[in-house]
């Protein structure tokens, strides 16, 4: 059983969620400046003003809690609250006008995560999970009952992601269910939450574009490990992930990903 | 210079746009049956239901004109003015939960789209194209001034759809430009309206697929024609399509889609 989220935790994430949505807005369908990140992948001034602010907020609440955020690194990441901050996950996405994507938010007590929250700036969608609870707008979600492959929908964000053995694996997987969508990052997290995605799988991912998830995806009955079924280890960064709606999904999935 | 387009047609547009929206909301994230077309695409109630209202309306207010719908086929195409539908292009999506999904309605003056509407239902995003503007909610849209494939955004619906040799092609050009995005189907039409994306490549599509974005992008200052360059044929279907941004742009993709 997880350490409760705090409430005036909860409070401060939705006020930061608000927050970061609040600086993101006004760039988004402008023709701002796509910056490359060592690792190339892009990065605009709304994902880096919308960190700084989500800092400065938990700065000023909890001068004791530790951040770790995709754009300004580390602090105090042995203290015994965490927050994990993605700005925008799916800048790609952003950049392009789609509405895919989202800012994202995690609280971790001594390492496991008891609050997530995906915020889509621009439509207001808000997925939250604390307490053994999913939410989309303060309404209880759950994941599909689609039990089998081929009913399954499978999403995954860039093909790019998997080298070669990877590859295979995931297209075996690809074969077995009914279509594959890619391009949703955080996003498709969220449909899986809902009951929308039936299967979610990454690989080469960081902790920040995870961890917001798991509350979320874990409350709404999903199942969370590795492509091997091991549980999704500590780590600044995962090889592989894979999300499934439910139980029986979960083992159809893992028995093509394994067998291949 | 193509013909206008009645006023009294573009007000049925709307009208049509508004009604498929209101027939589709409804079924948006619930758990309606997926059905399986022949050609193994999905299709729902949703889809159906919104083209027959909209058909409907076609028939009672202008019944000398000629239909081509994607779920109930076509009549009286030979006519002066076709009306062309997609009451979901992107039900992947739709089933999924996600917002890249569109209604598509063109209106045809002897074979040359005259209107081209790409509506959201569920964000209310609304693109119209006729008489020589391009519009997003009423205000004009320009596509963007990015002139090279190394600052090019890339987007096409699925990579299922190519053969070996379009593969290739495609591959090519998605090597060259700065990075490529899919599963977004009519939704990458207007993003690349609007100039967030920059090259559109889609390959054995229909032309309910294609012909509504025609007035939409092209006169929001984007070029379209087929893989080598060849004005699209007046056709049921599409073997390939390109649309970019700008024509510098367009030369940019195709010397890469041609040399390979």
């Amino acid at each position: 059983m997880n350490h409760a989220c705090p409430p005036a935790c909860l409070a401060l994430a939705h006020a930061m969620a608000d927050a970061a949505a609040q600086v993101i807005r006004p760039h988004f369908r402008k023709r701002i400046a796509i910056d490359a990140k060592a690792d190339s992948s892009p990065v605009t001034v709304a994902d880096r003003d919308a960190e700084s602010t989500m800092r400065r907020m938990i700065e000023a609440h909890f001068p004791d809690h530790g951040i770790r955020g995709e754009e300004f690194g580390s602090c105090r990441t042995d203290a015994e609250w965490v927050w994990v901050l993605d700005p925008i996950d799916g800048t790609k996405s952003f950049v392009s006008g789609s509405l895919a994507f989202g800012t994202q938010i995690a609280l971790l007590h001594l390492g496991e995560p008891v609050l997530g929250i995906i915020n889509q700036p621009i439509t207001g969608e808000r997925w939250v999970g604390t307490g053994g609870m999913a939410m989309l707008g303060g309404e209880a979600i759950r994941t599909s009952e689609r039990t089998t492959l081929d009913q399954a929908i499978l999403y995954t964000s860039a093909l790019e992601q998997f080298d070669q053995p990877r590859h295979d694996r995931f297209s075996a997987l690809a074969a077995s269910v009914r279509f594959t969508r890619l391009s949703h990052d955080c996003y498709a997290a969220g449909l899986l939450a809902l009951g929308g995605v039936d299967l979610l799988v990454e690989s080469d991912v960081f902790d920040y574009d995870i961890l917001p998830q798991l509350p979320i995806v874990q409350a709404a009955g999903g199942v969370v490990t590795d492509w091997d079924g091991e549980p999704l280890k500590d780590a600044r960064s995962y090889a592989t992930v894979l999300m499934a709606a439910n139980g029986d999904l979960h083992r159809a999935a893992l028995d093509v990903l394994c067998r291949t």
